[in-house]
């Protein structure tokens, strides 16, 4: 039933086959640098909300093969019925502490295709290990960020309820959903265990089925309140909902005579529209115009910026199945990719993965992304080469190559990796979900609008360095000949 | 991190919130009878493997709300700033333990729509509470075993790896996913750790970073069949795929000459199906007969029956993200509804909660599942209901209503639900994973051939008894009438 606290073992067999390769041609310290990073933004949006690097620490600190482990991988064996690993490869892992350097930028942060996400240095035996978790750990909270920044937008300013437990794949789905939500701009979450864990405000008042364990909705409702005077939302819709409305607004009247307020009703089935705005139409009649009204069935961005449009009376959106699970579009895209190499003392050998699909090019190199702000926005992204590169000259060309341009002198700027572990250590302060939410927040604030756009919003303009463009273009020409070269 | 090992805070609040309700009005202990099912078979098939009852019966095993649980619902506030829950509700739950009876289906049992997958009969309070956990818990690995289901038929035979670790929904979503996918027919999975927790077979060889991490691919090639020459399926598609299967060749020959083989070449990228055509007769004119192609790249059931029809010569199949996150319907609408409901010693109360959609509108009553198989083929299933039901008269009607029709004497039967827990023990030995594996295999082969149909099946003859059909016919009657008079 539980996850383990220590994730060594949630990894491809691969990862430990290569190491166990890397290993055996005593290569499992040659210095690699690896890269993870998406190649476009999910749900056909213009960013992603970077979340999951919390996670990705506590992983880090507590990664280790322990005997229970090294046992299980003793016992797995090859098509002729042998060993799969050398006994002395499996003492090596139980030995195994990670030295590795690991950058990101602080958890919050808005990031853009082909930029680093997560950037490993060190020795590659350890780098390639970790290589799935850490997309595990990376690709859903940000694709749940991502889409709850998209859902907040959509509801311009009123608050998101996140209510998808139910729905989640699997529990930690569920929990790490709730999270991921809560940084991209939810309010709340119905989920009780991640307001326990992460101190995120808990929402909810009754089903369905309050009502139907009732002879009639009426004393259902008055018994609701009688129990919970004081997080009264009543759902009116299991029978006929503007006959509902009404019967809550009666027990609202009662709850007043005890000075107590009916705090809203929630519709979850039909026309959301039509039916907000007869409701509201009735509250306010009653005298209840603090009594707000919550929606919720199958709501996301795109149903939200719908019934806004129609001029809905909806306060408050409870989000959830869409959101948890990231419905329309359900996993990022993340990879992870070796970029330069070398051994001990030697030059970095740099390196790429060529594709016959120019998008799936990966840029070369120890990777860092500066970014660039005027007037309380961000106009730009440069993705340098720490070795190479020159990013003092400001002067970048798009990712697919094209005309440069140049950031002005006026702008400010601050480069976004930053070591967050190194030689078995954190080294960043822990962040509260709260903190990481703030920055999201003030983080998307600060887009040019365009980019911020729910279908087809404007590129943001991020940006190859110069000398790292021509490193890119240099290293494809090289695989190539060298391809044909072979191949003739 | 770690998910904790007992889950009764993984729930939404409101579910606490009602159980404060029925504590505070004495109706804690009133007899409830509450079903959960699905009302469609996901991705347009016509069927559902069930899954997820090893890890239900877990839950309710370690079912408890201990101090810290207590304390922290007792932080929580209601919006006029005081406690939301009473201590004496709390102290309630801090002494809770379950004596509900819950029911269910074998786990790997194929199910259909509007049959109860878990039924739990018992206090008002204690069926409420698990709703959330319980539909979280059985929701994703149904849809990912029935998911598994499908594609592995599409591979007609052939082995499908599942290799979804990297981008499944979370820490868990990734281990469920994995179990699931083998339940549902996947013959192994990449991911470690599950291999581990369930004994599944794991499988893996290595990445592209492998072969990028040399100087060319010959090199690499060798350097993994001598670190791992029991365990040698070589990704050819780094560079150049027709130049990568030479390579492969190559280094195939020197295995021979040590007494190995080439296991298998992996295609990850192209045109999979003409490339492993060139590739196999590459193979095949080097007396590689026995040397197995390995096809991946966003695989999924239809992809796999498009390159079946084209004759692809691939004869193992590794599928990622569309099976780990049920990429094309990331959700199983699965729902948990009270249908009935009795004070001590009243008659039941039947219950069903009324929709404009007909669809929405449940099955009342104790209800329980008779499937009937003749000539070793399943020829119908009867949901009916345990108080009022007959259903040796074998007669029932279609779920929507239409002509009766009634099953042959000659067929044999049997009733899908069985008690599991009762009264805190756990009422069925636990089952290994490749038992359930083998019964959803045995009876997916038992289902009619139309049924399976990948795309617009034949509904499976599923119908109503005609006792329970009347019960919901009077029942809708009832609440219609009622809600039109209030109305009026």
């Amino acid at each position: 039933m539980s996850v383990p606290s220590n994730l060594a073992m949630l990894t491809d067999l691969y990862q430990l086959t290569m190491a166990a390769g890397y290993w055996k041609h005593g290569r499992a310290d040659s210095e690699a640098v690896f890269n993870l990073f998406f190649r476009k933004p999910p749900f056909g949006g213009g960013y992603a909300v970077f979340c999951g690097l919390t996670e990705v620490i506590e992983f880090l600190q507590s990664y280790r093969f322990g005997d229970e482990e090294v046992a299980y991988l003793a016992t797995l064996r090859g098509h002729d019925g042998k060993a799969l690993f050398p006994r002395a490869f499996l003492d090596y892992l139980a030995g195994l502490e990670l030295t590795c350097e690991v950058a990101a930028p602080p958890e919050g942060t808005v990031v853009f295709a082909n930029q680093p996400l997560i950037r490993l240095r060190g020795p590659l035996l350890q780098c390639q290990l970790l290589e799935t978790t850490l997309l595990n750990l990376i690709n859903f909270p940000t694709l749940v960020a991502t889409k709850a920044a998209r859902v907040a937008q959509a509801a311009q300013g009123d608050p998101v309820l996140e209510f998808g437990l139910r729905r989640a794949q699997g529990i930690d789905g569920g929990i790490t959903a709730s999270r991921a939500a809560y940084v991209g701009g939810c309010a709340a979450t119905s989920n009780v265990l991640a307001g326990q864990r992460y101190g995120i405000p808990v929402k909810g008042t009754h089903a369905h089925s309050w009502v139907m364990s009732y002879e009639d909705e009426l004393q259902s409702f008055e018994a609701y309140a009688a129990a919970m005077p004081n997080n009264c939302i009543l759902l009116v819709d299991t029978y006929d909902t503007l006959e509902g409305v009404r019967h809550a607004i009666e027990v609202g009247r009662r709850l007043r005579g005890q000075g107590q307020e009916l705090m809203g009703i929630r519709l979850d089935s039909g026309d959301l529209c039509a039916l907000s705005k007869k409701a509201r139409g009735l509250l306010d009649a009653a005298g209840f115009h603090d009594t707000r009204i919550v929606a919720s069935n199958d709501l996301d961005e795109f149903a939200i910026s719908q019934l806004k449009r129609d001029g809905a009376a909806i306060d408050v959106w409870g989000v959830g199945t869409k959101l948890a699970t990231a419905y329309d579009q359900p996993a990022l895209g993340g990879v992870y990719k070796l970029t330069a190499l070398r051994e001990h003392g030697d030059a970095w050998r740099y390196k790429l993965k060529l594709s016959e699909q120019e998008i799936k090019i990966s840029l070369p190199g120890i990777l860092q992304v500066r970014r660039f702000e005027q007037d309380g926005r961000y106009i730009g992204d440069m993705i340098y080469e720490e070795t190479l590169s020159r990013p003092e000259r400001r002067e970048m060309v798009p990712y697919r190559g094209g005309e440069a341009w140049t950031i002005p002198a006026s702008a400010t700027s601050q480069d976004l990796l930053q070591p967050v572990f190194r030689d078995g250590s954190v080294l960043v302060p822990p962040e509260s979900v709260h903190r990481v939410r703030a920055r999201a927040g003030e983080q998307l604030a600060m887009l040019p609008e365009g980019v911020r756009a729910m279908i087809q919003p404007d590129p943001y303009p991020c940006g190859v360095e110069s000398e790292l463009f021509r490193l890119k273009t240099s290293l494809i020409k090289e695989l190539r000949e060298s391809t044909e070269t072979t191949t003739a």
